[in-house]
């Protein structure tokens, strides 16, 4: 693996080179570990003109991180109050590079202002989402990572189907939930897992509460594994009780319709408009424009919320290898709703066409 | 309650006027509940000349965050990929403000400039770390709950000493801490779980692996508790089997009389530095130098690691009222080792000396 992450090095390198600057210093966390493999608690990755140095404070402790590549310098901060970041910088300076691109995205202004202090005349300039580009779109090891964090989150959730549901309040699901994820492999979840039931079912971002599950509830699930740092994506609405009510099934249809009319556009070229656009229109021709989510979905990868994003205003055209999300939903205030949300990865269709990773059945299930 | 964050936000005024600005904008997420008792995502609070506002992209969420205080102007986001910290900086240029005090330690140099260019001719000043200083000493209903967050950790760590733990991973453990917590009423655990068995027991910040515990293992845990935003912290070390080893009872009299001498060091006025002499002193007297961690202690509140640092080059003295961690450990590689953390009240000798909020026992238990 070292070999993968010295040439992602090299890569982000020769766009530095591009845009005149000889060293880089990275440091979001998320970028380092795509660039190194590992990613210790509050450090920074120099690119530097003669060599890659990656600075901390502690060796890495998870024990699923993997080793420092041998092909990069391993720096420990000398002052354990110091900062990484100056001190990749003062690392630069001694290379004698002749600029350096910082991460202006992720850095305070404190820490902008330390580094500037420490490099002396060299002048500093903006990396911009330089790494986030490279990370966009996966190679295979990335797109293997992503299937088996969504078969943990799936297997995850149809255990949870099995159970008996009704009584338990919304916390107490969403921590089961987690620890399951944890049971089936997973460095632990995505994301903060999300439970809603009867008026908080549909909700976008809805905080699980100790509201209890009651009968004729929708119920809405929304959870992800993290597995060897790359996070995945699953979202289901289930009725619970005998038979779902004549608006739940309409409302059901309706986001099932929507949703499945977003993953279908997925294909490489097509505008991340469009495929925003596919996933809303059915929503907003049933009357439901108020109260969407501002995006269909997003990418995934090292974090759960990556580019690209498909909502109305985004730029940009879809790639091969992209995984996304595509997660519609509508909530009624009072009633409750439904939200289904799948992370698939474009593919051409000479490949089959979009990928599903998350295979949890999409049919109305009543629990 | 609503009372209280307007007297906070007064303050806040007072001392940003002394410093010459008439303004003020919020975006650390703990600032901002500190100072209106909720926290919507993504939010900023403006202090305005004319009024206060809290400009956020959606309602709190989470059921235990308090509804807005009313005499806080609540605006929600014109558009909702735009930055709730741009929009109330434009609300500052509205209200003819003079300049603006900006949190340059929360902003990245990104935000830092959307705002310079949407203020105009309004210069732009540090507010600094004042909104952490005013969270330093804490009133009594911050205390109250604080201390209800400790009672909670205490529950959920006494309640796994009386279950089987041969055999089962720190992942588990960790998981099934966390869980505790929030039976017992937490809103959450207050940091990521740490367990450590064998020879990862006693490290600091040590991540659960998938090792299981075994006969002779020492078993060192360390958990909180959120509780209305509130956050404590509760360590111990036990040893599993029958009898301990004559080492292990060596290494935690050693860290339990250094621990204790840590807390007894706590009294206003007090050097911060002097209490961290305390706790470290023993440990280096024992040649155990090497591999300490850098602080003995820190503050809590509405984060987990807040001011005061009790380190060696720890500046200032302590303060009736304010809560910190006294939490020296001593980890032997390959060996492992242990630490004793809890979580404590600085409170005048007349008082009764320093309140003890984590109340497990911390006699050597064989589990």
């Amino acid at each position: 693996m070292s070999e993968v992450h010295a040439a992602r090095r090299a890569r982000l390198r020769d766009r530095c080179a591009a845009n005149g600057a000889s060293a880089a210093l990275v440091t979001r966390p998320a970028n380092i570990r795509y660039l190194t493999g590992c990613a210790p608690q509050g450090a920074a990755l120099l690119i530097g003109p003669d060599d890659d140095a990656l600075v901390h404070l502690t060796p890495p402790q998870d024990d699923r991180d993997e080793p420092l590549p041998g092909d990069l310098r391993a720096v420990v901060l000398a002052t354990p109050d110091g900062d990484a970041a100056v001190a990749a910088a003062d690392l630069a300076r001694e290379q004698h590079a002749d600029s350096l691109a910082v991460e202006e995205h992720h850095l305070t202004v404190t820490r902008h202002r330390a580094i500037g202090s420490v490099v002396g005349g060299l002048p500093l300039s903006d990396l911009g989402g330089a790494v986030e580009q490279l990370r966009l779109v996966k190679d295979e090891h990335e797109i293997a990572n992503l299937r088996i964090a969504a078969e943990i989150a799936d297997q995850a959730l149809g255990e949870l189907l099995e159970s008996i549901l009704v009584g338990r309040t919304e916390r107490h699901l969403a921590l089961e939930l987690e620890r399951r994820l944890v049971d089936h492999g997973a460095e632990g979840p995505a994301f903060r897992t999300s439970v809603g039931t009867g008026p908080n079912s549909g909700a976008p971002r809805h905080v699980p509460t100790d509201r209890r599950v009651e009968e004729g509830d929708f119920l809405t699930v929304r959870l992800g594994a993290r597995y060897r740092g790359y996070r995945c994506e699953v979202g289901r609405t289930f009725v619970i009780g005998t038979a779902p009510a004549a608006w739940q099934i309409d409302l059901y249809d309706l986001v099932f319709a929507a949703q499945r009319a977003g993953r279908e556009a997925l294909a490489p070229g097509v505008a991340c408009r469009d495929v925003d656009h596919a996933t809303r229109g059915p929503l907003t021709a049933a009357g439901h424009a108020e109260g969407l989510a501002q995006w269909s979905g997003h990418g995934v990868g090292l974090e759960i919320d990556e580019d690209p994003r498909l909502s109305p205003a985004a730029m940009g055209k879809l790639d091969a290898c992209v995984p996304v999300t595509v997660e519609p939903g509508v909530h009624l205030p009072g009633r409750g709703g439904v939200r289904i949300d799948d992370t698939l990865v474009v593919r051409p269709l000479a490949d089959g066409g979009p990928e599903l990773l998350t295979i949890t059945t999409k049919e109305l299930l009543a629990l």
